[in-house]
């Protein structure tokens, strides 16, 4: 069995919380603002348009690849108006989609990367843009080795040039690097490729939204109870 | 005047030492391994084949872009047999060219860097490949936010494509952006691109044979003494 050398990170919902933050985010500048809105309704209508955005750059690869920031700047507006939010400039859509740089850590997200770190190269691999995963990492404190992200491989997980993308950049075989993961469907895809997979639930995820990732549903190589919990499995 | 958001490092020679480096570890390597051989004279040459095996990539586009990582090993094998160093293997010339992973940083490096990470985002901007600037950051400590590398822009510097390509990948304006580095002429192709310029000299670098950027030859935006110096300079 080769050597593990890498654990690449989903991010969103992985490694931060980001419906709480974008809840919480809205509502204090909604407040400071004076603009009044559903931000949960927007925040969940939001995210439901962040699959098939991706698919549209998928189906679409003469139009060249396009960055999650500009997918999310899109589809903001448009759901704003359907949800009677009105009155924002171009600066404040462009506040509400840098919200996605602004996530927050879950609980042990810092502390268990640091352990990791200790002894593995440390990497996103989220749909997330390089610019989107640096700002966030400095906001929230994560401590990146480096920053893979499906900009620098003008694909969007889960397709595999993605995984197999991130493996060779480090200069590793798929089985030298395991991808960590609250969504099984990622690791799914993960393991097709030949990575090593670990499954970490977050079932807080979607709030009362959550329909599915409850728990492991495929022959993950470690399933955990958070990044802590990873860290003494793999002996940091 | 835009804000300084982001700054970019020139690695060899700039961060690290890599002449000292790579004597010190082949020499104690090939004492272990009873190889005998002119190290100083291989790592000489050896960089001294770093510009013209670039240059082929630039003059080849049809080929494809090709690794640091790769270029390293194609020359190291005639130039150890030109020195008549011999008996070595493929794993050796492997373990050669690895060395390029194993560089230690100047005295001032990592203390600099950490300071500097303090206010503003900080990345290599490096013709080293992804693997070789991760593997190194972890040898030597270096506390980069994320990995910028020409294997990123399939350009090697001083390429255009390679400024530009690092503040666009950041979300930046390449005024938000500045390169600091030990070469007048990488500054000069960053300032041409739009980006600030800090010079910071290493007059060690070639050791005996260094024959050139011993001063600032530019209109630099900074000429500092060394990191902690800059990092003072911009108030970290």
């Amino acid at each position: 069995m080769a050597e593990l050398k890498a654990l690449l990170f989903d991010v969103f919902g992985t490694v931060v919380d980001w419906r709480s933050s974008l809840i919480d985010d809205f509502t204090a500048w909604g407040d400071a603002k004076g603009v009044r809105g559903d931000w949960a309704a927007l925040v969940d209508a939001w995210r439901g348009a962040y699959m098939p955005s991706m698919d549209e750059v998928r189906r679409h690869p003469e139009r060249g690849f396009v960055i999650l920031d500009d997918l999310q700047r899109q589809s903001v507006e448009p759901l704003a108006a359907r949800l009677g939010i009105t009155g924002l400039t171009a600066a404040d859509f462009d506040y509400l989609t840098r919200g996605w740089h602004r996530l927050h850590p879950w609980p042990d997200s810092v502390g268990g990367l640091t352990r990791l770190k200790s002894r593995f190269i440390i990497s996103p691999l989220s749909n997330g843009n390089v610019a989107l995963l640096t700002n966030m990492a400095k906001f929230a404190g994560l401590p990146w080795d480096v920053i893979l992200s499906a900009e620098i491989f003008r694909h969007y997980k889960p397709d595999p040039e993605t995984y197999l993308g991130a493996a060779k950049i480090l200069g590793l075989a798929p089985e030298q690097v395991m991808l960590v993961a609250a969504h099984n469907n990622d690791l799914a895809a993960a393991q097709t490729c030949g990575l090593k997979t670990a499954f970490v639930p977050r079932v807080t995820e979607y709030g009362p939204l959550q329909t599915r990732d409850f728990k492991a549903e495929g022959n993950w190589d470690y399933v955990v109870s958070d990044f802590d919990d990873l860290a003494g499995r793999l002996g940091c």
